[in-house]
Formats: C-alpha cells, sequence, structure tokens
C-alpha cells in the first residue's frame, strides 16, 4: 500500500457520461495503478459491466464493482468540497485553467480534512459550461496545438499528477481545514438564486450571467459549513421578510 | 505549434512487437497530443493499418502514415543517442530505475544536439533484460503496489512529461554536445566482445554476465564518437596484433 493512502482515499474520480464503458474499464486500471479506488459514473443508464470489465483487467476489477451510479451529477457531487473539472485547451474564450500540477498544489493542503473530486466529460464533448457551474477549479493537460487527449489517458495523466503529489510532495504542507461540500454549497446558491430573484436583480435575461459570476466569485473563496449557514441564513429571512 | 518544437522533433517513441494494433493507434494519439511525431515501431510484421488508424483518430493519423518500421530493435536504435527503457516496478531484483520526471532533467541538455528515444516493451511482458542492453537509462511510472500501466497510457505520460519539461524547463539548461549514437556504440561493444574473447577473459558461461556489466559501465559515461572510435581502434589493434 503506497505511503498516504489516506489521503488518496479522499479523491474520487467522476466520469459523466462516458459513451464507451470501456473507457470507465481504462480509466478504473489507470486509477487503481495510482493508488485510488473511489469510480462514479454519472449517466442516464448502468453501463454494460462486461465491456468496462474487459478493459480494467483482473485487478482493477474491484473498482468497477464498488463503482457508484448516479443518474444527477448534482447528487453524485454532494460530498465532495472542491470538484475539479477537466477540460481540453480548446475553446478560445474559455479561461485555459490550470495544469494538472499546479491544481495539484492547490488540493493538497484540502486533502487530509476534505473529499475532491476529478471530473471528466464525455468522450466528445467534454464538460459543458452548466457542468462546470459544480467546479472551483478547472485543469487543463498543456498539449501542443489544442488538441485533446482520449479520455482514459487523461484520467490516467491526472491519477498520476494525483499519485506523485501524495506520495512525495505531502510532507511539506500545511493542511487546510474542512471548507463545505457541494451539497452544501448548492443549498446556499438555491436561497441566494430565489432572493435575488425576488427583489428582480435575476431576470430572465441575466439570470444565468449573474449566477455564474456569482458562482465564479464564491468558488474562489473556500467557505466553511459555518460560513454558508450563516449566507443562507440571510437569504432565509430576507425572503421571510419580504413576503 | 509548441515552443521548442525542435527539441520535440529530437525524440521518438518506440514500441517493441506490441501485440495490439489498436495500442499503436493510441499511443501515436497521445505523442501527437504532445507535439512528437516520431513514431518506430518494432516487429516481425506490419501493423494492421486499419486498426492502428481506429484509435489514432484523424489527427494522429499522419503519425501512423509516417511511422518508421524495423524487423531488428538494434536497427531500429541506431540513430539514437539515448536510449530510455521503460520498465514497470515489479521485478523485486531489478534496478527501480528514475521515475519520468527524474528521466527528463538528465535528458533536458542532450535534447538540443542529439536523438533520444523511448522504448515500450509489449504489453504483456514489457522488455526483457536482451531488450534493455541498449538502454542507457530506465525509466518506472511511479505507481501504488507494484501495478503497471497500460501501454497507450504509459506512453502517454511519458509524452506529458517530456512536453512539460521541453516547454517549460528547457531555457534553464546548459546544452550537452553531442555524444555517440546506438550504432557506434554497439560496433565499439561488438570490438570489445571479440577482443575478450579472444583473451578468453569472457568464456561461454560469464560471457552474457561480464558484458552486461560492462555495458553498465559504460552507460553510465556518455562516451562522444571519438571516444567509442578511440576504444574501437585500442581494440582492433589489439586483435591485429594478437592474431
Amino acid at each position: 500500500m503506497p505511503q498516504n493512502q489516506h489521503l488518496l482515499d479522499n479523491i474520487a474520480i467522476i466520469l459523466l457520461e462516458p459513451k464507451y464503458p470501456e473507457n470507465i474499464g481504462s480509466a478504473a486500471r489507470a486509477a487503481w495503478n495510482m493508488g485510488i479506488s473511489r469510480i462514479i459514473v454519472v449517466a442516464k443508464e448502468y453501463p454494460d459491466h462486461g465491456r468496462m470489465a474487459k478493459l480494467a483487467t483482473h485487478n482493477a476489477l474491484a473498482l468497477i464493482d464498488t463503482m457508484e451510479f448516479h443518474e444527477s451529477l448534482a447528487d453524485a457531487l454532494k460530498p465532495f468540497s472542491q470538484v475539479i473539472g477537466t477540460t481540453a485547451r480548446r475553446g478560445r474564450h474559455r479561461l485555459p485553467g490550470n495544469s494538472p500540477r499546479e491544481v495539484m498544489k492547490k488540493i493538497l493542503p484540502l486533502l487530509p480534512a476534505n473529499q475532491i473530486a476529478f471530473l471528466f466529460g464525455p468522450e466528445d464533448r467534454g464538460l459543458t459550461n452548466d457542468d462546470l457551474k459544480y467546479c472551483q477549479l478547472r485543469s487543463a493537460i498543456p498539449t501542443a496545438d489544442f488538441s485533446s487527449l482520449n479520455l482514459a489517458q487523461a484520467v490516467a495523466i491526472h491519477c498520476y499528477e494525483i499519485f506523485h503529489a501524495v506520495v512525495h510532495e505531502q510532507k511539506d504542507i500545511t493542511p487546510a481545514p474542512k471548507i463545505a461540500t457541494s451539497h452544501e454549497i448548492e443549498n446556499m446558491y438555491t436561497y441566494m438564486e430565489d432572493s435575488l430573484s425576488q427583489i428582480d436583480f435575476l431576470q430572465d435575461k441575466s439570470h444565468t450571467y449573474y449566477m455564474r459570476n456569482i458562482r465564479q466569485f464564491f468558488s474562489r473563496i473556500r467557505l466553511e459549513s459555518r460560513e454558508t449557514n450563516l449566507i443562507r441564513g440571510i437569504c432565509r429571512q430576507f425572503l421571510k421578510h419580504e413576503s
């Protein structure tokens, strides 16, 4: 068992609507090789077990058998305090994001006390802006010419960087406290959205735009649970007062 | 085109007897993504083009079409001055080798003036000791529990480290001079072997053992062409004198 296995256990690989079950198997194999055992698939239907198992090979089969399955991304993300959205460096108008190595520097202090998810989009189109709204960080593997790797290779490179950082760089890190989970954060946003709609700050046309900006703002702050409660409390009180 | 493309052009990925042509395609795609365009396959038969192309995807197809093919590993390696043998951290009695990141630190100074090959063995058994005799360096991807990655993932992680080093770390490097190629080195060993057999230093039983030790010794020195010529000259003179 590798050093710092308890930290690797705080990491999950989430595959959103993967098209080919073989890629889940191949990703599981890469994860297993790097000491990561939590695989979550978000999809409309449970993927074909045989096709997953074929590429997982014998060793990573346990990861397929214990794999979590969700139909909704929001549900899958609930326990996680940081969600890293992995993207190709393709879009011209999209923020480029950090390299996996830079992401790991930001993630390492959080690992002892928080659950962290790396989110991978479907093979053909990657993560949409709507998927990315749940992410506090983005990770883009540096490549030549705006190209993109295949899904399992992108998972392999991320797991490799995670393993490298956790095993070789963790010792110099000052651990950060426990921060709010996606579940708590999303609850806070729901209250906030209701309040801001109530006062007509959010209107049909600007709704998505402003909420995305608010999310971007809050994702730069690492809110603790009690802080999300505080903000939610203010919104609730405000709504009660208005109605 | 990425920065330092001319340095990436000095790197080749060599796949020795890959069992599945799909893995060649997948490896080519990973290489292409990281700006590496030279793929060499060493095998008994030319691999099925359709099966390679399927996983190379459109972009990396050019790499498959311009792929070099050799039946002998020694022939394939001739132009390269450093050959890095990639191994899994499996064998207990085998030297563990460096991580790809450590290997890149050693390789970077050589890149401006030398051709470098990364050698990958077959999916099932990896490189044998006989294959590894051509390698001056070994690279082992750190993994949990002595596991091994699949071929294309191992290629992807190596290409990722190569690209990262060449694009981000090359600027601080003092370039090393041109050193001897595998062709020159192997010629030198042939003369050396003849000489040492002639004086009965190499006998049937100890032959492989001593030659491996001599190779290990010389692979730690970065011989220049003129130095291999000097050693070959001494051996030739010695043989002439003896006979």
